[in-house]
């Protein structure tokens, strides 16, 4: 069980274990929110530790958001369920390590990466990039978690993800999507991809609601 | 026989022997589940070996998820009618020589490659890329398979394959589109090229279900 | 508070302190009036300093046209309100202490950096612009400042700023869009990310008058 | 005469004699076939002998498909009317020497060069590239051959040829298009230059059928 | 006074003094003709001398041109109030010396460089090009005077000038559309931005007459 | 006057004498016959020589297309009023001294290249093509002749030129159009500028006939 409201009836049932699955999605859409709950229901509801890799949001600002939300990242963090991991994308020789290791650590179940796009905008080699991330999904297979991962799509264009490349590594996609509906925008999620099993093939309206995301997997998005 | 419900309809009786198709597609149409079901019927009905060669799935996800179909590749494998290839795209040095004596030893008939975009991911010059894909064409058109392989179109873009390149070294081209209509997505499948044959030059619906892909030959899809 | 009227609307609120916003839009949309109205207002209304960081307008240039708002910042700085930066972009070597040790001279609470985009036009290297930007971003959060960064979207392209890379290190986003009906052009604006808190999903038209912004919380725009 | 029923009447005539013609479109549109017919014809028919320069598909492949089709090019081949040239495009140095003494051989009248893209995929420099293809051009006006060249376009794009220079050293050009209708696809012809003479400017449906290409040169395709 | 009829009521007045105006639009919009009606109409109607650089045009042929609209730029000269330097874009060094020295003679307050663009054709380096237009910027607001500068926008694309970098040394930006309606082709003019003032948000008609350029102020453009 | 019949009405009189008219368009609209006949009629009509300098057809492909419109151009040759220059694209380095001496020589007052493009073709690098094509353009204002260039678009762009470039050093550009209306295609022309001098703005339709090019100048093209 993720642990997003209605998300479950899309996948029909939810994720295969260990999987690793791309959320994608432009600026705004909620990709750092549906991570931290994911992470978070799991240790508290599923029994599932967790680990949380960010590039971007630093450890305070990452708690603190999440405090709005009712998530309380110190509590998990001293019960040994959780464990945060800030790193400089330009300082990433030994990521992997410190990842594998605290995953054991905290004998984690659950993983997010948020965000992978981060680490291209700043690798300055495409083809290295890519290795990275391809051996970044090996390390993935290997640590029998399940893992989110964070790619930011750039506005205006079409794809899966930012690099053309994550979508590779990734076993099930998940696009956010915003989009403008005349004078207001709407948001809307869309199962892609989801290796082994169904899934819904409709877009689904979301909300950020003071409880997180929530999917409305009975309603269907942007009918005119 | 493809062993494809309903393809062999389009195709007006069935891919002719020895050719190398092209199997297109964005992430998740179920590239890789029409592969598997090509391989895996092929030789439990039609008494032809196959040989699936991965630069993507390793080994143990590619037959849980065909389990699911209903497909036991453990057991074709320990029947000596299968076998399976897994290649890291980053050592690919002697996966030609690797893939001609698996063909010979399995004594395969049906041969599966997915992705050949997935080398192109790795190769860090183009033309070289264009090399080792037409130096492929050569072995495959040498090995007496017909060959199967997968090319992943990155989504919002036109093209009938990743590179550009694919279809230049296959004979036959088959796309396989997941469309949005309002807000549901659709799959159809079409037939671009088949050399030496006529073709459907429709658009067909197809399905993925827990028996595989099935198409409907008899509908058109899309139809508004 | 922003200091633009009707802006707290839709941000049920206002920018949360200490957060990095980005203002993004074509040349025209009125960046450098809306950084000038959040310095001017939050030193005079809101008991809180600011410095404004221009990498394009020169000072007597900024002010001349302040003025015609009825914004006086020769005033704030002789109280020690405010504090004006000019910087070429060909020579930035030292700007981030300048920027560190003038936001503590003048105890500033709100910052302006106009524009990012000035910098990526003369860096040579995007590697080494994005590092750049990623480094003031470290800086902006070791602050303690609100601040407002411009970035100048190139007409006809869609992205939320003009390198892509923009969004990454800010907290909020915010696109002023300036748009065709017909024969005549709407000024609108619209919150797409703010961090921590929910926002207005519409686009709200907005004017330049001569007190400067206004935002029309209550209006939508392009309603055709 | 080309020898492709129908097209006579669009090109109000024929093709005029020695020159180079440009048979361009997308994968599947049928360029081998109208290559191997107008070969075929050619020697069977108007007593015009033929050389079919490969850079595809090697001659067995060729033959067998040609044979579907009711065209024996085995035999013309022992009649001395026709010879097939087959380059790995990798290869390529002495082709235009081997191309000039075969055309001597066979005392030919016709030629078809399938496809000229196949060298733009494996040489690396543009310019290289284009000065082989200039230089192509002339020694084809050196022949005393009518030739039929063939570029592959990419779908999706709308160029008149693969690399935008091959129209240039053609003095005729003969668009092929494969084009969607709601669910199924339409195939249909467009001559869209003839030096020196004039011709229809009128899209025309055309079929492959079991005795190759015909063109309906008293319809037009694609009226909705 | 700009002297352009029209084009003051919709700048609310006219363009702010010692402003750098960018003048955009393709090839055929008016551009040069612009210029010279503001250089003349300067030094005839408001006292205002003036210098004419330009990278295309040379000088017999700018005021053969400006003699069929009845400016005499030759008497100009010879009064003393004008000049126009002339400069081949491939040998720019000493250019800005020479404008500066050339407006201090003729005590310009006007002043037209036509193209910038020009100078974009035959800079190697983009970053080049951009630190010479932002020197040419520092120049330009050091010499006291209201300068058009104007930028030939390719057709089919989208921005406010070639490089997408002119706009950013500009005060103000107008530009000048040539759009097709059905059959024939319209001329309308757009006040894009306008620094410390407001402006007309609508577009306008204009026309280019045995006068010069005259803006219908009064109506707008493009009303289908 | 052109002598290309009704071009005159759409250009208000005809090309001011000396310029340099640029003819733009795609493959097959027809410039090359439009250049044979402002050459042709110059010399049999209005006592003007010509040069026609080709990078292209070959001077025996010029005159048999040529003799099918009836312009017998070995005759003119013969009269000393006309001189036609062929030169490979690849070896152009004294192509500018020989056109000066052969323009002497006939006393030509008409020139056409026969297309610049064709030199875009085979230079390596962009920045000296620009600088090929400026300095040609100095050498055409030294010259006394009306020239006409041609640029062969590729199909599918929006530019006015191939590369973007050629128009800057025309003064006046004429578009052929070959546009798509349902299942035909239609011919049009369209005067984009006409340096001192007004123009039609209207898309005029246009013939290739067997006695050369008509403009329709009372018609207008692409009316719905």
């Amino acid at each position: 069980m993720t642990g997003i409201p209605g998300l479950e009836n899309i996948l029909n049932g939810g994720i295969p274990r260990n999987q690793v699955v791309l959320i994608s999605g432009t600026s705004g859409v909620g990709k750092t929110i549906m991570c931290s709950q994911f992470i978070y229901t799991g240790a508290t509801k599923y029994n599932e530790n967790g680990v949380y890799l960010s590039f971007e949001e630093p450890e305070d600002m990452l708690k603190e958001n999440s405090r709005s939300f009712g998530w309380d990242f110190d509590r998990l963090e001293k019960q040994g369920k959780f464990s945060f991991i800030h790193y400089d994308p330009y300082n990433v020789e030994d990521v992997f390590n410190v990842l594998e290791s605290t995953i054991k650590e905290v004998n984690a179940k659950r993983l997010a990466i948020d965000s992978i796009s981060a680490l291209g905008l700043y690798v300055r080699d495409v083809t290295e990039l890519r290795r990275m991330i391809f051996n970044l999904s090996l390390i993935l297979r290997s640590l029998n978690c399940t893992s989110f991962l964070t790619s930011e799509v750039i506005y205006g264009t079409n794809g899966l993800s930012r690099n053309g490349v994550e979508e590779f590594v990734a076993d099930s996609v998940i696009m956010l999507y915003y989009e403008r509906l005349q004078s207001s925008f709407q948001r809307a999620l869309q199962v892609w991809k989801l290796r082994g099993s169904s899934h819904s093939q409709k877009l689904h309206p979301y909300d950020i609601t003071d409880k997180g995301i929530t999917v409305y997997s009975e309603q269907e998005a942007f009918i005119k």
